[in-house]
């Protein structure tokens, strides 16, 4: 997967990643209007909008970019609807021919993590396979050390699949524990040490392993230092845009030939139309409002280019 | 919440969690031939199966202990008939009195963090209010620090609910991280820190609040250290059992009043039945299976007191 994620970033020339992270606030009048008018205040109607602006995202922005990452917990909010919304959502992206990035940040002891596994293996019920959860790579955290990993590590040794471990992430309070010095360095380094260690045996064609790592778009000089202590660390990097990073800010998170990590925008793609004047407000705007979505996701193609 | 949990342990005279953790090789095969045949090799057979399992359980051992910690990736693989099953167990459990941990292990940053505090909160939709998840606790991952806890706190405030936060967990290689030295301490005892101080706004009648800790019953020493350093915070321990905890290890995890943590078993509940000769094997064994569950919680009743 992370060779294909990389063809696909080439041939899009575009590491822009999608985030498909909806909330009731967001969604345009017209279509909550429509659910709520079919399935009443319930989180089936809810599941129904979610799903439906996240149709009208994709078939605007399929042909730009190479992945989407829909943020599990906007869905899990809503129980078994909203975790079908965020399962369809999986499968239309890569229907067309997206990669689908899981960020459900899962992390536990060596059993269970075999059971979380399941996100990206599928699971075998008496000989039959079902793959349920339709994600090619998901988000993992790394608080429980290596037996909470290996069994996703035993999937990507087998499987075109991948991984991103939680290393730097963008938060305001991010650094509370990844900063704290230790052993003469930092937490995250210990952490980024530990995930180059992981994803030894699964580098591809492109140089890069099939276990990346999370780091964040609002701690440019981290990521500088970051790509150079992993060089074979792919990286997803949350943080840009509304939470305020720039792609000024992230020259550095690129290897010297322009690939080295895919940069996530959740509300400034998919809340786009909220924030431009062509396209009025929640209130007046119809089905072109993923209009608004495909213009910033070039305006981000173009902002990331410019740093390149 | 803490202090309903509190007076349940008293009540009860028994710190005991049951781990509802369910895998298809540990249903009986009467019960496994039952839902296979009825709805084929599917995720909703594992599902119904699961679900019978945990309510004989729980009706052989809800007047015997507080709780019950169902781990929500063992139903998580088998995608929204699985967590169908996990949230309908969460509902029988509450429906017998007991409480209910959902060993869930979330962590992210504020905004998903927020989402995720519905699985206590409930979830709001234009005004109605939905109790979807129906768990009292939950499990809660801190390597993100506190703007991925503070959702969380935000409810505590307000409901009778609770969290554990992850300190030092039971697995093999826990250590890996968490027992860095950073700052003249441990990363665990960095936590630790964080953990109390969350806490302190929601203390209870008992001198316990609502903000708990998870500390492995496969760290005696670090359990007793982790006991003076935090005394308003209840201990969830994981570990007891099948990873090797033992009710002698466990004396330094309570307080000098014989409460202060709740030790979760699960595979040596659960699965009693394959170990006891009472009772057969997989192959034989009826719906009494979860006697043998009610044995193994009495007798590790007499574990911890005698440890007491």
């Amino acid at each position: 997967m992370i060779d294909h994620l990389i063809d696909k970033i080439k041939e899009t020339k575009n590491p822009t990643v999608v985030g498909l992270d909806p909330t009731v606030v967001m969604i345009p009048d017209y279509l909550k209007k429509q659910m709520f008018g079919k399935y009443g205040k319930t989180p089936k109607a809810v599941a129904e909008m979610f799903l439906e602006f996240n149709r009208c995202i994709i078939d605007e922005v399929y042909d730009l970019v190479p992945a989407v990452k829909p943020q599990i917990a906007m869905y899990e909010m809503y129980g078994l609807e909203g975790l079908r919304a965020y399962m369809e959502t999986c499968e239309y992206a890569r229907s067309k021919g997206l990669v689908v990035i899981g960020d459900i940040k899962r992390g536990d002891i060596g059993s269970t993590a075999e059971a979380y596994s399941g996100h990206i293996a599928g699971t075998d019920i008496e000989g039959e396979h079902f793959d349920l959860w339709k994600e090619d790579y998901i988000t993992v955290n790394p608080y429980l050390g290596v037996d909470g990993i290996e069994p996703f590590l035993k999937v990507l040794r087998r499987d075109e699949k991948g991984i991103f471990v939680l290393v730097r992430t963008s938060n305001p309070s991010s650094g509370e524990l990844q900063d704290k010095r230790m052993e003469g360095t930092y937490l995250y380094n210990q952490v980024a040490d530990l995930v180059s260690k992981w994803g030894e045996d699964t580098i591809g064609k492109h140089g890069y392993s099939k276990v990346g790592a999370v780091v964040g778009a609002t701690h440019p000089a981290q990521g500088v230092e970051l790509r150079k202590r992993m060089p074979h660390t792919f990286f997803l990097v949350p943080g840009y845009g509304a939470q305020g990073g720039k792609g000024a800010d992230l020259k550095g998170f690129f290897d010297e030939d322009g690939v080295g990590c895919i940069v996530n925008s959740s509300r400034g793609i998919i809340a786009a139309y909220k924030k431009d004047p062509e396209f009025g407000d929640e209130k007046t705007v119809g089905a072109e409002f993923a209009k608004a979505s495909r213009k910033a996701v070039i305006a981000m193609k173009q902002d990331l280019q410019n740093a390149l």
